[in-house]
């Protein structure tokens, strides 16, 4: 049985009519489904309107615990809520989830020998078994960025991270495709030129993109995660604009990184 | 089957000591169960925070389009998160949902004559089926006073009616006892004496305490509203301090309201 996981950043939640748009086109999508969503720009609305300051290292938010209060309320209730009722009007039977619902990802506090993140959680188990017995009943899953730690605390969780987990937790009972959107159309040959994507990426490709210098620095990491993805069982990654997302399912945009 | 449906106050969230030793007791219960959160201070205090002033007509707050938001992220957000993490803690399977997740509630904006209370919703139906479904895989459920209209508006809903309702939809299948937790020990034969609870009312005794007047203005609602949960199916309605929940249960505090 084949699984479509799809995360989305805080671009589309950001913008109203793109979020909206892509809702309809996620709806549309056959088949079970799971959507990522990131945090967006409204946390640090909120953070701002309450007088909260945003710690910032190394280009790092630094979640202490008013700040993991600002995004607990705004990930997990306004961004995933709304969705989830979005999704619902479109016919589309979604339920939302954090990580400590039905111990969904299980994760612990983020401990770095010089900085302290804060409630920050990386992440320690996906519990396949629930994920599975609900996309089974036919839920469509959305997965707001906060996880806990079996002892109350809730932590917050990158949203990329959050989707390579559950496509890994997944991959052992269905043939997961991991979608990340992006704001390009793919892994492009030429950086400067949009229409240069690259429909289809394996590993030995992938060697002689890097030996070319065709792939520049930032895209390397992104590449490399969705390679340790591949060899953890995820069936294929694909990276592309989230517009496009029914053309990045059955390839025709976006890049897709699979085995062979 | 049996299962428990239990609505905590405002009370109880506003004091973290409380609703701590309230979690431990909550936990302990045995089977299926459900527990219904309603809001507490924590939204006006973000209210406030945000100068978001708060409508409020014939002493009810009115749900206006800002007000919505900041109950969804109190609600579903803050407090429906750390009740479930800290369920998860007590070794208690939690799943924290609102009326859009699954569609487990579907409500419509209330239409009154005269007063317009804004983003408010009136229950119309309950999906027994994927409450039920949760309830067989062992999930405990844990309810934000939210609901949605099904065209993608979330909606304020007062959480006794939510609890109520829930009651109601899930009587088909189960075996419901509904416990409405309360500032006082049951219903009092004497309003000024906490021990004088009455252990148990069937509706011949009811109309008994209301002839005699033992019974005073503020309960027949309250009452009324039990003994009309009983005649849509629920086995029993219990009310009583939520700190004696396993004696409510058991029918060794509180006040029981039943058939017979």
């Amino acid at each position: 049985m084949q699984v479509s996981i799809i995360k989305i950043g805080g671009n589309i939640i950001d913008d109203e009519s793109r979020l909206s748009a892509f809702l309809d086109t996620f709806a549309a999508v056959p088949g079970k489904k799971v959507l990522v969503h990131g945090g967006g720009k409204l946390a640090t609305k909120v953070a701002e309107g309450l007088g909260v300051q945003q710690q910032m290292v190394d280009g790092r938010r630094i979640t202490d615990a008013e700040t993991l209060k600002i995004v607990t309320m705004v990930y997990a209730g306004t961004i995933n809520k709304n969705i989830v009722a979005g999704l619902q009007a479109r016919g589309c039977d979604a339920i939302g989830l954090t990580g400590a619902d039905g111990n969904a990802i299980l994760s612990h506090k983020r401990t770095h020998a010089s900085i302290d993140y804060g409630y920050v959680g990386d992440v320690d188990m996906v519990n396949s078994s629930l994920l599975t017995s609900l996309l089974l009943l036919d839920k469509t899953l959305v997965f707001a960025p906060i996880t806990h730690d079996g002892k109350g605390q809730l932590l917050n969780t990158n949203a990329d991270t959050i989707a390579q987990e559950l496509a890994r937790g997944l991959s052992a009972s269905f043939e997961v495709s991991l979608v990340y959107s992006f704001e390009k159309s793919g892994v492009l040959l030429n950086a400067e030129d949009e229409s240069s994507v690259i429909g289809r990426i394996h590993p030995a490709y992938y060697e002689e993109l890097k030996a070319s210098g065709a792939i520049f620095a930032g895209m390397i990491p992104k590449l490399d995660n969705a390679f340790a993805a591949l060899r953890s069982g995820v069936a294929r990654v694909i990276i592309g604009k989230a517009e496009e997302l029914p053309n990045l399912l059955s390839g025709v945009s976006g890049t897709t990184i699979t085995h062979a």
